[in-house]
């Protein structure tokens, strides 16, 4: 990965944060350390005019995002060239106050605005697949049967510059005013946290588990 | 929650599953129990024609889905009375193959079609913030501090017809073809979980940690 440049404009009328309910963020390296933590992102675009919101996971190259898909996809062919906004999302803990109204999801979120584009070249595709696997399974790729060339024509991969996107995120205990600490209820924090694991083999491995999976941890190698 | 009635037709031209790498389904019963088990939804809507994608925690009443916000939040005004998708995203493992294209991600998702409108009535409102925490923290509502009417101005609830939607699932070790299957690389499944907790209760508590909330798991009540 590149060095990030944080000299680099994220803010935008349309990114910037009008709303101070959770603290906003437009550096790269708020946003570069949710990207690595959550691999799964919803991609917001436009079918006919009405909105289509599709899960996938996503990578990073440098000041570019990467998700990829079946080349007969329907959303990775809709979502090129044209206006998409990508959310990731990670939800840290529910805060529990004495009010409904002062409850809350502790989380971080990242908006990204873009107009994302085809890979078509082979060479290049194959080079961002291997990316996809160094972020999510480093060393993996080397030791796969490599991937011929009707499995790389039945892969779309997409790309779009990190150009225009912002960052909330909400932490801590709730925000309750001093007079509802009195009010007797249990108040407090449920942290949530994802788990990966135990690995469950396939019943013919001619290959032991190896280390790097054995306390592997989906999407928290930032 | 009222019966599920299966014979409303979730599926249309837009809902209509296309493709057969996930098993797809478009009856209410696998629907309401994948929006019952991820409480996390993300909410793609327009703004001056582009898209935008909100994540928010959404709840069912019947055959109406929910999401709440400020009053003045834009992406709760923006979604009113426009189409939206909601989709609800559900990562159940990471299945490893012994080649890159055969490599998934066991999961379910829901995506819902249709025009949101926003409750006004100030009783309906409540009606509706009860309905949500009924069920989030069963019990909990009538133990808080009541909500007062500024705090009901402050919320907005917004709500949607279920009547156009599919349901993806993919489950199960690889597809790999059998000849792959002698390549010298560990292939199995690492399953996802969510953990919720341990609590941590906030420093001036006056009431005991409810029996609910000590093993509370979030998004898992269906």
């Amino acid at each position: 990965m590149s060095e990030i440049r944080d000299s680099l404009p994220l803010k935008t009328d349309r990114s910037r944060l009008r709303r101070a309910h959770a603290k906003g963020a437009h550096d790269r390296a708020s946003l570069y350390a949710l990207l690595a933590s959550v691999p799964l992102c919803h991609i917001g675009h436009l079918d006919e005019g009405a909105p289509i919101v599709t899960p996938t996971l996503q990578w990073r190259e440098g000041d570019r995002i990467y998700w990829h898909g079946s080349s007969k996809s329907r959303a990775m062919l809709r979502a090129a060239d044209q206006p998409v906004c990508l959310t990731v999302t990670r939800l840290d803990g529910l805060v529990l106050a004495r009010s409904g109204f002062e409850h809350s999801v502790n989380h971080a979120s990242a908006m990204l605005f873009g107009t994302p584009s085809l890979v078509t070249d082979p060479g290049r595709k194959r080079h961002h697949l291997k990316a996809m696997f160094d972020h999510l399974y480093p060393g993996r790729w080397d030791q796969l049967r490599p991937m011929n060339d009707l499995e790389l024509r039945a892969t779309a991969v997409i790309g779009m510059d990190i150009s225009e996107a912002s960052v909330k995120t909400r932490a801590g205990p709730s925000d309750e005013p001093n007079e509802d600490r009195s009010w007797p209820v249990w108040a407090g924090t449920l942290p949530i946290s994802w788990q990966t694991g135990p690995a469950e083999p396939d019943a013919d491995n001619l290959a032991p588990l190896p280390e790097a999976l054995s306390g592997y941890q989906f999407g928290r190698q930032a």
